[in-house]
């Protein structure tokens, strides 16, 4: 569900993409969906099958859900290195595996091989940028794009900058990303797990000691969110901003943590049988 | 978005409200607009005024999300006193502020003046139906049944009994509320806070981790979290339970609590110019 596209903005002639299982498949879906053209390297033999399987999927439910125009497609091109996927291309993505050598290694052969000033970006979900920029022949392109599966539909890519990230290169994905109908969430410090899935892992904390306790099985903690607040939440976030925050310091005010239930939450030990 | 109603199950003829403020007024919109007649108990003077606006709303709402038959609307009573509101109805729902003294003495009130073996039902999002049948006559028929804002839309309704409240007032509860679109979820064990809210209170309490530390303004969590997973979790829940639970188990397994931001959350202390 994308915003509207910021057709100001210059889209993507061609990107390329490091990785291609479901993430990496997702955004060659979401690239390709709004005209970019993919060259994709993946190390799987079943990396085109995979890919080809989720655009399917993509475009099935673009036009289900899609009340925008859109362009015409971009074409997708499997290449056998990272060098074919790096050169002549507006932006990189990698969505590797999350393993920190893994990464560190497929980011310093991009930024090596790619023409100096490519953007090259990072899809992980849980290393901070300096990080992975620390081996990086021009970290000062790098950056963390965080999106949400399914890539092709949800709009959020958290964008973050590692100590020696330039200012401008942010601002050019943020550009980049706006075309292709999502949502950049500037991240201003550099976080262990970014904003959106530390929020998500405090909710699993809070279910698995439901689960734990026998108050509640995996099935009635899926229909208690489902059928309540996350209808609610998916069209007014958390808070509903209304005021500078007021509505936030007013409900802390009158509800939050004056419950004998707002107790702390450690993780539980759920035991070798779960 | 009411699920298919149950047409298998009995309707409720009329339906006693003591409340009408923004839950008691929904409540009174859901019933009427599923064909029920409303009595309703209310000691504001703007009572009327507020719950027929309400009611507005929710009118406009199901016209343009609702794609099932609704039956002819009921009507709406204000009344003067709880003995008016609780006789001859099937149903007898307690939407008042959360004081347990003010909850504790309409439910002694109406119990007292209800016919034998009429549902009392409470919509506490707070207090265990112990703690709120202590001082009931007949405290058999007692149980809680904590919906959610706004109440003529979102079709969940946490059932909790208490250690008096008889398993069959929970079952009639449950088939009252499916006739009016309504989800129930048996709460198994009474717990302060329920299931639903428990997990929202977690998010909060990251939230305003984040917000304390300076990683996030309250408008960038909303649109992390509305752009992000709660699109997903309004149609999967949190781990949709395929192969009971497999998927909840896999997940754990790979990702939960691995990572350096799966710390524990104590409450911040905001200070007072929050």
């Amino acid at each position: 569900m994308p915003e509207e596209s910021n057709l100001s903005g210059k889209r993507p002639r061609a990107v390329g993409l490091l990785g291609g299982g479901v993430i990496g498949g997702g955004w060659a879906a979401r690239f390709i969906l709004n005209g970019a053209d993919v060259r994709l390297y993946g190390r799987s033999p079943r990396t085109l099958e995979r890919v080809q399987r989720i655009l399917t999927s993509a475009r099935r439910a673009y036009r289900q859900l899609m009340p925008v125009w859109l362009p015409p497609e971009g074409s997708l091109t499997v290449v056998k290195s990272v060098a074919e996927a790096v050169r002549g291309v507006d932006l990189v993505q990698e969505s590797a595996p999350e393993c920190l050598e893994l990464k560190r290694q497929l980011l310093a052969d991009a930024a090596r091989e790619a023409p100096h000033g490519t953007l090259i970006c990072s899809s992980t979900s849980g290393f901070r940028p300096s990080l992975l920029q620390a081996e990086m022949d021009h970290p000062e392109f790098f950056l963390v794009a965080h999106p949400f599966q399914p890539v092709y539909l949800l709009p959020l890519v958290e964008l973050c900058a590692g100590e020696r990230t330039v200012p401008d290169a942010l601002e050019q994905a943020a550009a980049i990303y706006r075309t292709i109908g999502m949502h950049p969430l500037i991240v201003r410090k550099e976080m262990d797990g970014f904003i959106a899935n530390r929020l998500q892992d405090a909710i699993s904390r809070e279910a698995l000691w439901m689960v734990h306790d026998d108050v509640a099985t995996l099935q009635e903690i899926d229909d208690a969110v489902r059928y309540s607040w996350a209808l609610r939440r998916a069209v007014m976030g958390s808070y509903r901003m209304s005021n500078g925050g007021l509505r936030m310091r007013q409900s802390i005010a009158q509800w939050a943590f004056k419950w004998p239930w707002s107790r702390l939450t450690e993780k539980p030990d759920m035991g070798p049988t779960f």
